[in-house]
């Protein structure tokens, strides 16, 4: 599996292609982050977001997109950047018909450090570590689309455990209302 | 100057196109709502919305898009969405190269009623006035998207007035101190 993570943000879009299975050592595809000028108009600021994921989904070809869930509890100021710039880069990935999956940043926190509390160093660290780098992604953003896309991996196995349990399961209760 | 205005929202988008200028009567070229399902996923919806706001250009080639200033004082769980689908209406605008306007709630209440505080009901109300309509335009999305076009009309002569008064005190400072 070949996931693209997507730190958004209006200044700094961090982007991060990983590529493996759950249980097995992963491989860092790529890794960057996709910049705007603060003193650019906001629509102009949000073409320049589209221009750049889509230059990373043509140029690595991930299969699923992993993108952060935005909390509205955060900054007032920078939330709604982040909301915007997380929109863009889910809409160039439906466009696509690419699958689109939002993490909460304390599931990415949990899934590379085992504690949904991790500082921003833990992560870089642990990401550092799993895929076998010399020295942690900068800047941060960089590393948490990298987590990001880890998170997504090692989730995925279970999150479609669970939908084939519920499917199960309601097929089974329908086999048993017709018989 | 041909204005279409966006009242941007995840299940209903208000969109409306006002023509006019600054102190004649305005007429009414389209209003509507691109609606997306509840139920579809997020990337889904926000494809859904770029298509339709993609047609409403294509059909009334504005000159100017103006989109409701998204606040995060609001309802904590719908303003993400909010966010998320004036990110696109942006996007779409300035990816044509279409200058994108953003004014805030209480500055279309104002415009079209004279308050910052008024009320729905009274924003159809004058909304119906100044474009001759024979009733107010439902749903409130569309009322609104139609507010913020004529608040743009109104708003514009005096923003300009105020950009050309910058600019010509700018080259007025540049000769005084090159004479």
């Amino acid at each position: 599996m070949r996931v693209l993570g997507v730190d958004p943000g209006l200044t700094r879009c961090g982007v991060g292609v990983v590529e493996g299975v759950a249980g097995r050592p992963l491989t860092m595809v790529g890794v960057g982050v996709v910049r705007t000028p603060v003193d650019a108009e906001l629509g102009q600021r949000l073409v320049a977001i589209e221009q750049g994921i889509e230059q990373w989904l043509d140029e690595h070809r991930p299969e699923v997109v992993a993108v952060e869930r935005v909390f509205s509890q955060h900054n007032v100021r920078t939330v709604m950047g982040t909301a915007q710039a997380s929109a863009v880069a889910m809409l160039c990935a439906a466009r696509r018909g690419l699958p689109v999956a939002l993490h909460t940043p304390s599931e990415v926190k949990a899934a590379v450090t085992g504690s949904g509390r991790a500082e921003k160093a833990q992560v870089g660290a642990m990401v550092t570590r799993l895929l076998r780098l010399d020295a942690p992604p900068k800047p941060a953003d960089a590393a948490d689309a990298l987590a990001l896309a880890i998170c997504h991996i090692w989730r995925a196995p279970a999150q479609n455990r669970l939908q084939q349990a519920v499917a199960l399961h309601a097929a089974n209760s329908t086999k048993g209302r017709t018989a």
